[in-house]
């Protein structure tokens, strides 16, 4: 923290300060300047608030110098998390890629589209059981028999599943029958699900909220890895701005900014991120080519058929495509992407 | 719903999508322009998506119309709802102050600032026992002991009590010790969460989310109404803008916007909605001449040593001195401003 | 400026540093703290780049410290400043009130409107004779004609004139027939236009950009104010941000906020800042509740007709309403609305 | 248009919509509807305002159909606008890389860096003699003087240039010394400059204003195009929102979206996008994954000692392996990047 003085503040003022930061056990450092003094602060352990430092008499303003988090920052741990579920490795030099229906709708549905994305080449299959939607009258999942289909087309298809929990209880639930959890952007900051998640062994997949800044979504992260589970796989899904030609703004420059400031692996959703179906694939394309460890896209076979957000899924075929830029577009920035059954092996 | 077709669609195109519409079970009726031509969709169930329709060839875009809330729309209940709350009335005349310490920290701490509040004419007392904060290495808030001190204080101060709660578990708790439940901006679109308050008998006090729009903020309110609770009192406490001065940008627009399209009363957070000591005074009394039912204040009779956000509590006198502002400002809106005591009588 | 090194930053680095800092003629003061050093940095003379310290090696972050302006901060000059538009004065206790059409569309509409504007107690009489149009196809305002209309019924009402400029050109022609020029949001960062400005000899209202911060409103202002022209009077209008049930977001924050930093006078648009006529009387009367020097609305006295914008001026019965509860509002604020021809006497 | 009616709208209500709409010389054509009435209007000139119906008695809402621009748009054009500056196409086959430092400083920096980034490969030179700046304290560019210099270096080095104006003047000036004209951000909506260059013989280049939606983009070139240059390049330079990691929000799903509207071609501005030096070459590489006919990237071979943005230029070193990475994607994506020679043949 840095406390910065009004040109005219008087030295008493300035000794009141010193003695404020001093009372609480921290260490000032004054900075007398041409125009105003500067008092520069530290042994800072996170309790000190900028806001309070500036209602004191004589302070213009005070800056906040230290990031907040701790043990997602790359200063913490220089080298990369890999993140691995079931033998999918996020983090490495393999793009990962998660593909599957919005919503589990029925047993026929997520095989019809498990098999699909598989064979074109995907690493996980996601699919939501539990389904947050902004209208209650809007289908909200199958619930626990969402989570019976996808634990058997798992077996079935022989791809790892990520699906999301709304609530601690659905923690539990994605438990017994999942491989990754996923919590969704709405719930970045549902700070009794990050913690229920932290004490999982399930690795996580953490969508950033929707007027996140990566600080927050760093710091949401931080909850789950300071209850124990270090493995967070974090996602970029798109942030609310006044754009209204995508449903959200996809900002990939989340990308190289969470690369230089934590250790976590990160993924896109174009699906969210745009909306629209088709600008799905030239922003997946951008993501891989922004530096992201890998993707999760919505697929369905019928899209005008599906009971939600069908009008971002890509059709299979149009999957299929993707994947094989998704393989020429790899090598390009130093990563590959091998097939799923090659990846999972 | 109305689909607007290409200019150069073609009969077969425009067949095709009255055709997708009738498969609905809705009615088409087609619109033959100069350019093009359009569809209008009715017997609309809310089932339809937008984007689903744009999908199909021939369509230029589809156009949603009706508004997906219902129970808390004005067209469904056209005379204000009001809230009541041991005796304090939201949404009537009479403007109602919500005041107190963002976090209960002490009973002696709790006490004190409730004793100011409630001799400066407040009406409910606010404290959080129960804290949402972005880091996990932040003041969490004291929990069931913090109920513990409410609701003493409560009895010797004669104020009743909002708190928040942030999980299914949290309402068990509040609905024990307080007297209205109230859910933060964070958790705006924590559905498990609104849908537990709708099975409550306490009135819920609902924020808007930091990037919510008002149809967001009314769904939520549906959530909580369709489980049975009509008691919702709706909150702007401001939105996550580019602006930097205010910790957020506080939506006075939200109030009129509001009271045009639902019947539920509106109250504003000038503390939460500016972060700044300095701007919630002049803040609150705009709310009040925008026309909000009332007012939530965080105040601190020792600022400097609050756990958290210290910085944007007013002080006892400042808040005296608001009171009596606001009282000569409600007659000018329509309005009145009771002594607490008065107002629970 | 103040420099943060990494945790892990080497002697060596930081002597680049100082020695990078020393080598634009600046001071550096070293801050040696238990985890990491920083580097305050004084003499500063606005011509060191934060972002140009942070590619030096072993840097974490730079962080400004000083504002970017000068002759317009409250620090510069403590008292407020009193702009006198044709003995019409704001800045000083006195309420003032700009009303008028959006555009000047004939002789006869501009009378009628002046007239009961002037008659309900407005002090300046607004209307665009150049209108800056999203769409070329749009109505783009009379031109020259406008104007000389315009100075026509001022002789006639007995009304100061504001009117816009949209390039330096436009300025000469202001100047020309009225008495205080406008820059409008689109133009706050032309700076060929504020320079022009700035050497005129009638005062200037000066609004603040769709996406403008408080410090670039400010610096806009410094343009004109440092070519010589210091009266000046800024314009809160209304921000653009995800929020959809205004057409901005009117930043009612911004008075106080810019009453803390400058001494400059600030008025608020309820008109462009909501685009919503039933959201323009509470917006001006919560404007006022904030501490507003005044404000500026659209009037038109029959809105289906007009050219421009006629869903958010306000029929003169309104007006006429909204002017008698300013009088009753004023005082509660500490100030007063007197009528028109008072005002300018 | 569509008029969506209240439920409760009376029938006579509804006639007088109907009657208000054909005394435009309009055709209304009513949808009753299970709940309510629509009314839906063609032969829309562009003059009806949605707004405007809606102050109209017995009007839920009114939503607009039509896109606002015409001769800019894939309907009116479906085939792709090919720009052409001095033999450098943009729209077509080829990728368009405009390199050169944020200003003109002198002739060696000029020189310096326009030979470096020509032996890259790049096809166009930028360099600014006129800077846009907020603060009127800070660099505003060498003026004609800098255009002397990039007129030299162009005939020295072998490219052709694009530099920017600020207003008509300005125009008058870009067209004596250079081959296209930038209007920058900040100008998106000076009116002036739009019509000035629509009469230029120069192609333009115009970039995005920082709270523009892409229907106002399109608009904005729509000035240009109606005035008679067709020669209009757009540019994503980044969007202002809350996310603080980089100075804008680049949002290239621009792309992919002015693709599907407009036949004018796209480029985007890592640069200045980020305004980070780090985040320039992955936002680069992923823009032309988006489909982005071209970038325009700053690039400075003594960035520290830059007089503008230094910390957002990219070494020569760096952009030098930025065109290799582009040539191994460009045919990922079905383009190809010639050599700036080759290009300009």
């Amino acid at each position: 923290m840095l406390v910065v003085m009004k040109k005219d503040a008087t030295p008493r003022q300035i000794e009141r300060v010193i003695a404020a930061i001093e009372g609480q056990g921290l260490t000032a450092h004054a900075i007398p300047g041409a125009q105003r003094t500067a008092i520069g602060i530290t042994g800072n352990r996170g309790s000190l608030d900028r806001n309070l430092l500036e209602t004191l008499e004589g302070v213009f303003e005070a800056i906040p110098v230290s990031k907040p988090y701790k043990q997602v920052s790359r200063e913490w741990q220089p080298e990369d998390t890999l993140v691995d579920v079931k033998g999918v490795v996020f983090g490495g030099k393999s793009l990962v890629v998660i593909a599957g229906p919005c919503a589990v709708e029925s047993y026929e549905q997520c095989r019809t589209v498990a098999q699909a994305v598989k064979d074109a080449g995907a690493h996980l299959l996601r699919g939501g059981a539990f389904k947050p939607r902004s209208s209650p009258y809007s289908f909200q999942g199958l619930g626990e028999p969402g989570l019976e289909i996808l634990a058997r087309v798992r077996e079935e298809v022989g791809l790892p599943v990520v699906t999301e929990a709304l609530d601690p209880e659905g923690v539990d639930l994605v438990e017994k029958y999942a491989d990754m959890i996923q919590i969704g952007a709405r719930n970045m900051q549902n700070f009794s699900l990050l913690k229920r998640a932290g004490r999982s062994s399930l690795p996580v997949l953490l969508k950033r909220g929707m007027s996140a800044t990566i600080d927050e979504l760093l710091l949401a992260a931080e909850y789950v890895v300071s209850e124990g589970n270090p493995n967070v796989v974090l996602c970029e899904r798109g942030v609310r701005t006044f754009a209204d030609h995508t449903r959200n703004t996809l900002d990939l420059s989340a990308i190289p900014a969470v690369e230089r400031l934590s250790h976590l692996p990160i993924v896109a959703d174009p699906s969210h991120g745009t909306g629209r179906r088709d600008k799905v694939v030239p922003m997946a394309r951008a993501a891989v080519a922004a530096g992201a460890d890998g993707l999760i896209i919505e697929v369905h076979h019928d899209p005008a058929a599906a009971l939600s957000d069908g009008y971002q899924a890509v059709l299979p075929d149009m999957f299929r495509d993707l994947m094989a830029e998704l393989g020429q577009l790899a090598p390009v920035v130093g990563r590959e992407l091998r097939s799923g059954t090659a990846a999972a092996s």
